[in-house]
């Protein structure tokens, strides 16, 4: 099973120079540095626009449920879960395997899905169905943390399709699979 | 102890998506993502032009000994190393750490030093001595691989202070410490 036809599925993570999406603590305070007043347009907004379904891990999820306002509103949530789930926010739960998921998700018209949280991605990079990746990175170096990409991630080559700073510092790059 | 006045210290550093400088097993084919013909001027050849002295630890000297041709002609060298060193292009060897040596270099009347490898890198960061980081990254996750990047360093902002995207997909960032 790979990537199901016309399914585009898209990760847009922000992560430290030493590829870290959270402290070890899962803090994020040091997202700090680029946050600037007003904020800038990193295209996650837009990209959302297109997004018809958000699949993320259990631990993504219930820090969002941490939240002061649910972030998913208006979008449909499936959580990636062998635990019971008290659907909140008409969030979804479902198990099983990353692939078959979005064979289902396509099979109900489903025509792009943003994947959200490390455990989620790096499922989604082990089954190579990631059809774009922005990788935003903070210029910071946080030493200990929690690491986007592990060694037990299955080598991909990728092309930039495009990139650009901002002002704060940020640094951004889109990849297609070469 | 901390960086010698007016000692500029460079490093320079390819490395891929998920932060590795080589393979587990030091190789380094990864690199010909991004091998050009003519070659990229990702600006190496540049900062070089400017480089007094050379500082390398001992695994990265004996790896440059394996190499057809002795890739740091005309440039002093001091490899950091408590093993006997035979020399056989001019290079030192010095014992003890970074800063120390840093300083001995900035008497002695050096203003621009280039760090090479990992493990001096990594000195350096510890050390707080860096005072440009460049990085560029290749559009390839390795899964495994020699890390840039150890949890044991220290947290450490920096300032984006310049970028460019190279046609092969490499993507460079410079930084300098906020």
């Amino acid at each position: 099973m790979s990537s199901p036809p016309a399914l585009r599925v898209s990760v847009f993570l922000g992560l430290s120079l030493d590829g870290h999406l959270a402290r070890a603590d899962h803090r994020l305070d040091w997202l700090d540095l680029v946050r600037t007043d007003p904020p800038e347009d990193t295209g996650y907004t837009e990209l959302m626009t297109s997004v018809d379904v958000l699949v993320m891990g259990r631990r993504t999820y219930d820090t969002a449920l941490t939240f002061e306002s649910w972030p998913f509103t208006g979008k449909r949530v499936v959580v990636l879960t062998h635990r019971p789930l008290s659907s909140r926010h008409g969030e979804e739960s479902a198990r099983g395997d990353l692939e078959g998921l979005l064979h289902r998700l396509a099979r109900e018209g489903c025509r792009h899905v943003y994947l959200d949280g490390g455990d989620v991605v790096r499922q989604g990079l082990r089954a190579d169905v990631v059809t774009d990746l922005t990788l935003s990175w903070v210029p910071t170096v946080l030493g200990a943390g929690v690491a986007l990409f592990t060694p037990d991630l299955p080598e991909r080559a990728w092309r930039l399709v495009r990139s650009r700073a901002f002002p704060s510092g940020l640094l951004q790059a889109t990849y297609e699979p070469r």
